[in-house]
C-alpha cells in the first residue's frame, strides 16, 4: 500500500478540505472504539465529482481509502488501520429531496440522523432506524452498519428503511442501486449488499430512504422485576404473542445502580426494569398493546408503573436508559466503560439466560458488566467496566469478550446486533460465519479487486482486537 | 456446456427421482412466461446432501443446473435455456420448527406457501409476503423472486419477511447466511442478496422466516371513480398520508369487463375501481384507517362501498380482483393473456399516468392491455391480451413491452416489483440497470465461477424475449 501525494489531493478537493497535520490525523485515528491508528491523510470532499477522482486516484495508486461519518461507530469500523485516506463524507450533508407524495427522501452521507428528522417532522413523518447516537451519527455511517435502535422492534433496522442509493466504487464509477419505490425485483439487490458492508464495497453518495407516519399516542411505562430471569420469560411471552410494541428495552441491576450512582434518578434498584412502548394514531389501539404486554409481565412476576402518554412524562421514564452509556462512564472512578462484546443477538427466550450468563463470566473474570439493550429486536447490549491501566483487567476483559461470544454463538445468537464488526469483534465473527467467510472475500474481491477499501476489517481484520491496532487506553503492560 | 450422465444422477438421487423422457422434460421446458426450453433431465433431491452432491458433480463436468419450485414465475426464470438439469425442490418440503417464543420458523424450500401459513394459522401467526400464487407457489421460489402480494403494502416482500437461510454454492459447499434474530449486524447481508437472485447464485435448501400476529378484523371495502386520474390522485394522498392499509388495490375499466364478461360478477362498470382493507388488532383503529381511506378518495372524487369486516363478504369483493387473471384469459376468443410487461413498480404519484400509457401505447399497437395491481406497494400489473397466431400481434406486443418499459423508466420507476426478470425483462433490466450490470456480472462470477447456476438469465440473458427461446404459443411466422 502507498502514501497519498497531500499536493494531489489538495488538487482534487481543494487545499482547505485536505488534513495532515498530525493533531488533526490523531484525531481521525480512533473512533468510539478502543482501537486508535494513524492515516495519513483526512480529505473532505463536497460533492460526488471529487469522491469519484479521490477513488480513482486512490485505486491506481493502492492507497487504502477509509470512508467516515462521525466516528460515533464502537468497533473500529473507521480506525485506519493501514493508514491511507480517511474519507469524511460529512461536508455532503444536504436533504436533497422529501417527497411525501411517493413516501421517500434523498439524502447526501453526510446528513445527521436528528436533522433528517427535524426536517420530516413538520411533515408529520419520520426516519425510524435511529440509533442511540442520533444527534452526531451521519445516515451514511447508519447505513454501513445497519443501526437500529429503540424503535427497530417495531419499524425495523436501516436495512428495512433504505430503498435505493447511489455509491461510488473502488475504481471511481458511480452506480444507482435499488429503486425509488416500497418493492423491487429487479436483479440483484446490491443496495441490500451495502447495507451493513462498513466502507469497504464502495463509498455512499447518495441514499433513498423510506419514513414513516409519526403516531398520535405514545405511552411508556416502565415494568418492574424483582427477577432478571421473569424479565427474561416475560420479553419471550411479549414478542411469541405478537405485542406490537413500540419499544421493549432492558435495564438490568447494574445498569440501574451506575444511572442512580451517576444521576439520583431514584430507579428502583429491582433486579430488572423492562420499559415498554406502545404508539399508534388511535387510543384504543395503544392501550390494547400495553394491556396486552401488561397482562404477560404481570404473569411473569412483573408490576407496571409509570405508564403516561404524557411528553415530558415520558422523556423523564426514558431518561434512565438514555443516559446509561454515559452513567456507565461515572460507575466508578477506577473503572472505565469500554465498548467489548457489546452488542449482540440472541433468540427472545435466551434473553435472561444471556444476561445471567453474561455476569457470571464478568465475575469470574474479575470485570464489571451491564446487560441492557433493545431486547425487543434481540439485541443485548453490554459494556465491560474495567481498570484500563492494568493488564490484568485487560486478559479478564479478552477472556470474558471470548467466553460471552461462545456462549451467544451457543443459543443462535449474532455477533452483533446493530454496532456492527469493525475490529473489535472480527475474532467471533470469523467464527461465526466460518462458512460464508470465504464467499464474503469473494464479493469484496468483485467489488474492489485491489482492496484499497477500508481493508483489513471484518474477515480481513488481524486476529486479536488486543493487538490489531494501539489501543486508545494504556495498560501498564 | 455438458450434458449430464442419466445414471450418474440416478446414483445420487435414486432412479426413480430423475425424469428424462421426452414428456417430462416437455413440461419442465416451461413455467407460466411466454418461453419454452428443453432439459437434459430433470432431478427431485430429497435431502441437502443430495442437493450439494449434484452441484459438486455439475459444477465438475459444466452442466447447467436450474433450480425450480412449481414453475409458476412469468418470467422464464426457470426455463432451461441451454439445457442441462433443472433441479425439482418440491420434495424437499418439510417445515422444520416453528418457533413461537423466537419468532421464527424454518422451512426446506419446496413449502408451498399456503401450507405454511396452515400450519402457522392456529398459532395466530401468519407468513404475510404471500404472492396471488400462494395455492402453488413454493417459498423457494418467491425468495428467488423477492415476492410480494396484496399485503405487502403494510407487511413488505419477502425481503422483509428473511432472516437467514441455508443455501448450497455451485461447489456443492454449505453456507448460513443471516441469522434468527430481529436484527443483525455481522457483516455482508448475503441472505439479503439471495433473495431475488432467481436461482443464479446457489439453491436455497433452508429458509428462516419471520411471522406476524393475525389481525383480529379487517375491514374490506370498494371505492369507485368516474375518472382513472382521480383514483390515481387518490392512490398518492392515501399513500403520502401514511394511511396503513393492509391492502391497497387498482382495477381499471379492462379489467372490470374481463371479469364481468367471465364471471357475471356485476362489478361496477366504472372507470377504476381501488379495493381498500384495513387490519388491526382493535375495531377502532381499523376504522381510523378506513376513515382516513375514504376521506382522501372522496376528496378525489371516489366512492367507497360495500365496506365489510364479514370474512364471507370482504372475500365476496375481493373475488373481482383474484379472479382477474383467470378472468383474462376468457376476454376473447381470440386473444390470448400474456403475461408480457406484467408487472412494473412506479412512484405512487405516478400510478394513474401509467395506467392511461398502458392503455395509449396498446391502443397504439393493436393489442389489449390492462393495469391492475398492488398500487400500495407500488406495484402496477398488466397483461397483453393479444391473438398469439398472428406475427403482427406479436410485433405490437413487441413494440408495445418496449415502449411501456421506457415510460416506466423515464418516471423513475423499475421493471419488475414482484415477479423478477427472467428472460422476458432481460432487455429493459438491463436498459434500466446499465451501470450495475458489470457489478452484477461481477458477484455472479465471484458466487458460480463456472456459470453452471440458472445460466443465461437477468443481465447474461440473450436480447430479444421473443426470440430467446422457443415460444410456448405458435405464431404464424
Amino acid at each position: 500500500m502507498s502514501k497519498p501525494d497531500i499536493a494531489r489531493l489538495q488538487t482534487i478537493v481543494g487545499p482547505e478540505h485536505v488534513k495532515h497535520d498530525p493533531a488533526d490525523l490523531y484525531v481521525y485515528g480512533s473512533d468510539s472504539s478502543v482501537h486508535r491508528a494513524m492515516p495519513d491523510a483526512v480529505v473532505r470532499p463536497g460533492k460526488v465529482e471529487e469522491v469519484q477522482e479521490l477513488l480513482r486516484y486512490a485505486n491506481e495508486s493502492r492507497i487504502p481509502v477509509v470512508p467516515r461519518g462521525s466516528g460515533s461507530g464502537m468497533c473500529g469500523q473507521v480506525v485506519p488501520i493501514q493508514g491511507g485516506i480517511v474519507l469524511d463524507t460529512k461536508r455532503m450533508n444536504r436533504i436533497l429531496e422529501i417527497n411525501l407524495a411517493d413516501v421517500y427522501c434523498r439524502v447526501e452521507p453526510g446528513v445527521i440522523d436528528d436533522d433528517l428528522n427535524k426536517a420530516l417532522k413538520p411533515h408529520g413523518v419520520f426516519y425510524p432506524a435511529t440509533p442511540a447516537s442520533s444527534r452526531i451519527a451521519t445516515i451514511g455511517g447508519e447505513i454501513a452498519n445497519n443501526a437500529s435502535g429503540v424503535r427497530s422492534v417495531k419499524y425495523g433496522a436501516t436495512r428495512e428503511s433504505v430503498l435505493g442509493m447511489k455509491v461510488v466504487l473502488a475504481d471511481g464509477s458511480l452506480v444507482t442501486l435499488g429503486a425509488r419505490t416500497r418493492v423491487e425485483a429487479s436483479g440483484y439487490q446490491l443496495e441490500r449488499l451495502f447495507v451493513g458492508s462498513e466502507g469497504t464495497l464502495g463509498v455512499l453518495v447518495e441514499a433513498t430512504l423510506s419514513f414513516v407516519r409519526i403516531p398520535k399516542y405514545r405511552a411508556m411505562g416502565m415494568v418492574l422485576f424483582d427477577s432478571l430471569d421473569d424479565a427474561g420469560e416475560a420479553i419471550a411471552a411479549v414478542m411469541g404473542k405478537g405485542v406490537a410494541l413500540s419499544m421493549l428495552e432492558l435495564v438490568d441491576s447494574v445498569a440501574i445502580r451506575a444511572v442512580n450512582t451517576a444521576m439520583d434518578l431514584g430507579l428502583p434498584e429491582v433486579d430488572a426494569i423492562l420499559l415498554v412502548e406502545a404508539d399508534g394514531m388511535v387510543k384504543e389501539a395503544v392501550e390494547y398493546e400495553v394491556e396486552a404486554a401488561r397482562e404477560l409481565c404481570e404473569k411473569h412476576g412483573g408490576k407496571l408503573t409509570q405508564l403516561s402518554y404524557d411528553p415530558a412524562e415520558r422523556a423523564r421514564i426514558f431518561l434512565g436508559r438514555k443516559k446509561l452509556f454515559p452513567a456507565l462512564s461515572k460507575f466508578s472512578d477506577t473503572m472505565v466503560s469500554t465498548a467489548l462484546a457489546d452488542d449482540m443477538a440472541v433468540p427472545y427466550s435466551r434473553m435472561a439466560e444471556t444476561a445471567r450468563k453474561i455476569h457470571e463470566i464478568a465475575e469470574r473474570n474479575g470485570v464489571v458488566m451491564t446487560a441492557y439493550g433493545h431486547c425487543g429486536s434481540g439485541c443485548m447490549h453490554t459494556k465491560i467496566l474495567m481498570d484500563t491501566a492494568s493488564s490484568e483487567s485487560w486478559e479478564g476483559a479478552q477472556r470474558a469478550v471470548a467466553e460471552i461470544y461462545e456462549y451467544v454463538r451457543s443459543v443462535g445468537g449474532t455477533t452483533s446486533a446493530e454496532h456492527g464488526i469493525g475490529i473489535s469483534k472480527a475474532d467471533a465473527f470469523k467464527r461465526e460465519k466460518a462458512d460464508s467467510l470465504d464467499l464474503m472475500r469473494a464479493v469484496k474481491r468483485a467489488f474492489d479487486p485491489n482492496n484499497i477499501l477500508n481493508p483489513q476489517k471484518l474477515f480481513d481484520a488481524p486476529r486479536g482486537w488486543l493487538t490489531a491496532t494501539d489501543l486508545r487506553y494504556v495498560a501498564s503492560r
